[in-house]
């Protein structure tokens, strides 16, 4: 798949939705960011009750998988078919939304389009985004959010917004991306929520100096120190039992004979639990100082800048206690129950987001060889439909309950 | 100074050596690769001995300091003044050399037009090399070395080549570009030869997967092993008392939350000795194998290229013995010796190759802080003075003492 967000594929699928949504009776509203709202109306929607909705996204990485994004919007497509073929009457509204510009593959604002549906990004934050990737054939330059929403003709007049647009509850259906349900042997991750992210550029200044006249004692070797560095960070990961990353890295001047007088390097630190970053955080500060101060490299400088900060997000136990109902209930039915657990999604999603203005849980399915942004990523058909019937399952006990209050 | 090779100010400093040259009786003869051949007649010059030469180049860094390789000319320049003023008459003939292009800044072939004298590079390979910095205003594109020595002027008609213009000995004074001289508080490197060295670039491969989702135990890393790897290499250069470098590194694709697929990082290594680099560099390949084979990075792949290898060079007993000679001869004319040591040379020379071919060997002074490669690049007045005092010396000793032989 190669469906960046709002180009003519982009425009294609969402047609294509939309007709298959008016095909079964729901309505169709396009926000001021381009997400589609897909209801179909319940027993009560003169109640004005907000609909329970699935969403997740249809737009990829320019060499992105067939799963990511996609298996949420069609398995929710899919029970809002089953509930109409059924002739199924949900208590109040339930329906499916289809995010913006998930990925920020094209415009680099990951997540942005239920950011602004949240109110954590201005619309014009997210309508100035510039595309990073390069324009399509016959554009006179890179493209903003607004003008590429304008063009494929999604851009909506109702309000991105969480206030104009209610949600009573969002679950997610979406692939692990991950390797752990696969090892484990395990069918559906019933996901309580994400994990605290925090993102650094640490900067390290040594001295450039001749790789054949300086004694290793006389050296103030950047790199030498950022690989000291990012082994130790590694070893803090372990020791955690978190996980620290190190994606981009850059030394200057770059030459085989001159040791580098500054390496940039990032730091991508996750876990669970809020605090156990913070410890991870601290402790790779005190050890890359530590480093920085060794004889070796003869006092290197190390300044870190904080690139974003995500505090672990914590789903809703009611959304949860719904999908361990419909996971128990497709259990009960079968021969050979199919195990599951709960996890931690590792990755950022739109649910959360969502999650900040309403309950919000995830579903996820295997994925091979933890395998995910890439062509060859894979989740087996039956695992797909089983992630279905637990969506199914969930927003129908979730709306059933609500009624119950209501 | 921002003279790289064959520049406009290169042009200026040229004609301004050659006409220094004549005016104090020099016959200058430009070779085909814009070396320049200074020479005095001396006693027997009509007997075709050839000369004794002190040489060095004009060339540098685009951000260069005013001692690296302007020391050797401007000493061996001041010499034939001395000799002239002092109405000395050689044996021989005696003379200096400015090598075309030493520094590789513009043009990417280090020493090539030494290399080229020696019968080590083609003719048509140093004048095929096209400038890796920016052209000049006005340029219509990258220039090659053919092109732009017809530009300024310095095409000479004479084979670039030991055999048209055989040199019976070649002395070379240069800052010593390290801190050794000054760290020991010496004033005079006598340099015996020039350390063997070698260019690897290595490429480590893993596998690209989300930083997030990812758990360490099922990651290839990449860039942790080259981490790994770079950190090793300097424990084995450390045991050794050899040097390893790592002065360029590439991590693909280069983005904070993506465990990089490939990283490729330059080695450099260096030892008097060549046996020593062998062992570093078997030694290297097998840590880097067990690195690369740890369970952490789950079998990340190592591809090693050869980029360079440079044995070691041994200079001329007869020329180190005329330098001893001069130190000797100028410690006692003072009331407190200037101290001095053997010692080898880091980098790389234009009297590496022309060792090839002719006896050679070369004088360090200190080098502030070690520095070299930088505006800040700096050997006291007093001390360039003492080395171009040690050059007149050994030249005048070798040019006698080959005399006598004659």
């Amino acid at each position: 798949m190669d469906r960046l967000s709002l180009n003519d594929d982009d425009k294609k699928v969402r047609d294509w939705l939309a007709n298959e949504a008016k095909a079964i009776g729901c309505a169709v509203t396009v926000d001021q960011m381009g997400n589609m709202f897909i209801v179909r109306e319940g027993k009560h929607s003169h109640s004005n009750m907000a609909p329970v909705m699935m969403g997740s996204h249809l737009d990829t990485q320019p060499t992105g998988g067939r799963y990511d994004g996609i298996l949420g919007v069609m398995a929710g497509l899919e029970v809002l078919r089953t509930l109409h073929e059924a002739n199924y009457q949900t208590q109040g509204p339930v329906g499916l939304v289809n995010w913006t510009n998930e990925e920020g593959a094209r415009f680099p604002l990951v997540t942005v389009a239920s950011s602004v549906w949240a109110g954590l990004t201005p619309l014009e934050t997210a309508w100035q985004c510039t595309e990073v990737t390069p324009p399509a054939d016959g554009a006179t330059g890179p493209q903003t959010m607004k003008q590429e929403l304008q063009r494929i003709g999604y851009l909506g007049t109702v309000a991105a917004s969480y206030e104009a647009m209610p949600i009573a509850a969002h679950f997610e259906l979406h692939i692990e991306q991950g390797p752990i349900l696969e090892r484990e042997d395990l069918k559906i991750g019933i996901v309580t929520g994400s994990q605290a992210c925090c993102w650094y550029d640490v900067e390290v200044r040594g001295r450039d100096s001749h790789a054949g006249t300086t004694p290793l004692g006389a050296r103030k070797d950047a790199l030498l120190a950022a690989a000291k560095m990012i082994a130790a960070a590694n070893g803090i990961a372990r020791s955690e039992n978190g996980l620290i990353t190190t994606g981009r890295l850059r030394a200057l001047p770059g030459s085989v004979n001159t040791i580098a007088h500054t390496v940039q390097f990032s730091l991508d630190v996750r876990h669970p639990c809020d605090a156990v970053v913070d410890r991870m955080v601290a402790s790779c500060r005190s050890t890359f100082e530590a480093i920085a101060k060794d004889d070796a490299e003869l006092g290197v400088d190390v300044q870190w800048t904080t690139l974003a900060t995500n505090a672990a997000v914590h789903f809703d136990k009611d959304c949860i206690r719904a999908i361990e109902g419909a996971v128990q209930a497709e259990n009960d039915q079968l021969d050979q129950p199919r195990p599951w657990m709960h996890m931690t999604s590792g990755a950022t999603h739109d649910s959360c987001n969502v999650s900040r203005r309403c309950p919000t849980a995830m579903i996820f399915t295997p994925t091979k060889d933890g395998l995910s942004h890439t062509p060859v990523e894979f989740c087996k058909p039956e695992d797909c439909v089983l992630g279905a019937q637990v969506l199914l399952g969930a927003v129908v006990r979730y709306d059933a309950a609500r009624a119950a209050i209501v």
